[in-house]
């Protein structure tokens, strides 16, 4: 891990990009972190288009840092300058195609668009991790928050180190996904914007259900695929602050 | 509205139980609570049998009063004390029964068993509505809290002075009250069990879908039908403290 460069917002939060081999990524420390005083760390997923997203994650960083976590976030397979997939661009048109037309997507379109995203993404966010940790002003616990949702299904599967998660329903989820989360047993926050057009409310739905988890709270709200309401949002942040403090 | 008892509990709270005609309720009103500084109301909900749901309603009231609110319940028709009805009673045996079969329930059972409760459980919380407002040291705006969520949907409709409702979707729900909901505007905060099987999550999320208020949030937690967790007990707090100071 390489950091490229690094400033001070002026709430004190420390922003650095870094690069982990071709990965491009962000962290985002509060200014009391240090070695003495290491803080939990929270993986911040999101869409794809890291220069298109940054402006919202800053915003998530800095609410986070407020309530002493670090944050950080890195592109994901095909997106932002990173090199295409022509079988996931393939699978995004023919996915767009068909809400075009208004019926139903096969489940086909979808487990081609999210399934080799999720095979790729979750090593990265897996090496990524073991960067974050090794700084002396990171600890643990880690939680993940946001989407890809399918991506935060499988690290919850496999990775042990993630010890809750703030999941955001607003893509489309592949129905092996759906009987992967049969197996997550950490804490679990799933936001679903209930009148997202552009997602599947019914599988969101059926996905909460199959989650293995003791403690799962379904958080839905109205305000379309990018208006989560700010109260939803101190809801998730209360939930991190509950499981990783 | 007569006061039939008072007490002071340890935080302060005056406990008042009171009779309005043959309707027997209970008011909690906090300390600070004065005619020079009235306080807003929150109208409890609950499934019928005021001395069994007492212990939690109190709860209930306790954790409104620290929010700096004036709380009530009173009795359900056909519940407590109040004369039984035969219809109600047979509706709610055949209900039980289809229960125990393991069967889906005839939409016929549940509008038997609640569509006229509904009709006479209404006008009584308005008229304590009236008698409520009418004492110095309650003022607006007013919440309805609870269930049943089929009370709590046509209190929402016809009653012009309830601001905001935290609904608990813990009861059977018919058809015709879905219809209804969709002439409901106020703000909403609904509590599901996702894993309560004495209860129809379906026709919950219909119910949900149905309504007609800009702001609406499902929160839906594990721990059956009794086993909300303090934590969203919390989140409703925080709503009726967005929407009613």
């Amino acid at each position: 891990m390489h950091f490229t460069s690094e400033r001070r917002l002026d709430d004190g939060v420390l922003e650095r990009e870094f690069t982990l081999g071709e990965i491009p990524g962000i962290l985002w420390t509060p200014e009391a972190a240090s070695a003495s005083t290491p803080v939990p760390l929270i993986l911040m997923g999101h869409p794809g288009g890291l220069a298109r997203m940054r402006p919202r994650l800053t915003t998530r960083a800095r609410h986070s840092a407020k309530d002493g976590f670090a944050a950080a976030a890195i592109e994901l397979p095909g997106s932002g300058d990173r090199p295409r997939s022509t079988g996931a661009e393939q699978a995004r048109a023919d996915l767009q195609a068909a809400v075009r037309a208004g019926g139903p997507v096969d489940d086909e379109i979808v487990d081609r668009l999210v399934l080799p995203l999720v095979d790729k993404a979750v090593p990265e966010w897996q090496a990524t991790l073991d960067a974050l940790l090794a700084l002396p002003e990171i600890g643990g616990p880690v939680g993940f928050s946001g989407g890809v949702i399918s991506i935060g299904v499988r690290l919850a599967v496999v990775e042990p180190r993630i010890a809750a998660a703030a999941l955001f329903a607003g893509s489309f989820v592949p129905r092996s996904i759906i009987e992967e989360a049969r197996q997550v047993t950490i804490p679990l926050h799933v936001l679903l914007q209930w009148d997202d057009e552009g997602n599947d409310r019914q599988a969101a739905l059926d996905l909460f259900d199959a989650f293995g988890s003791k403690e799962k709270m379904l958080n839905a709200n109205m305000g379309g695929h990018t208006g989560v309401p700010h109260y939803a949002g101190d809801a998730a942040a209360q939930f991190f602050t509950r499981h990783l403090k």
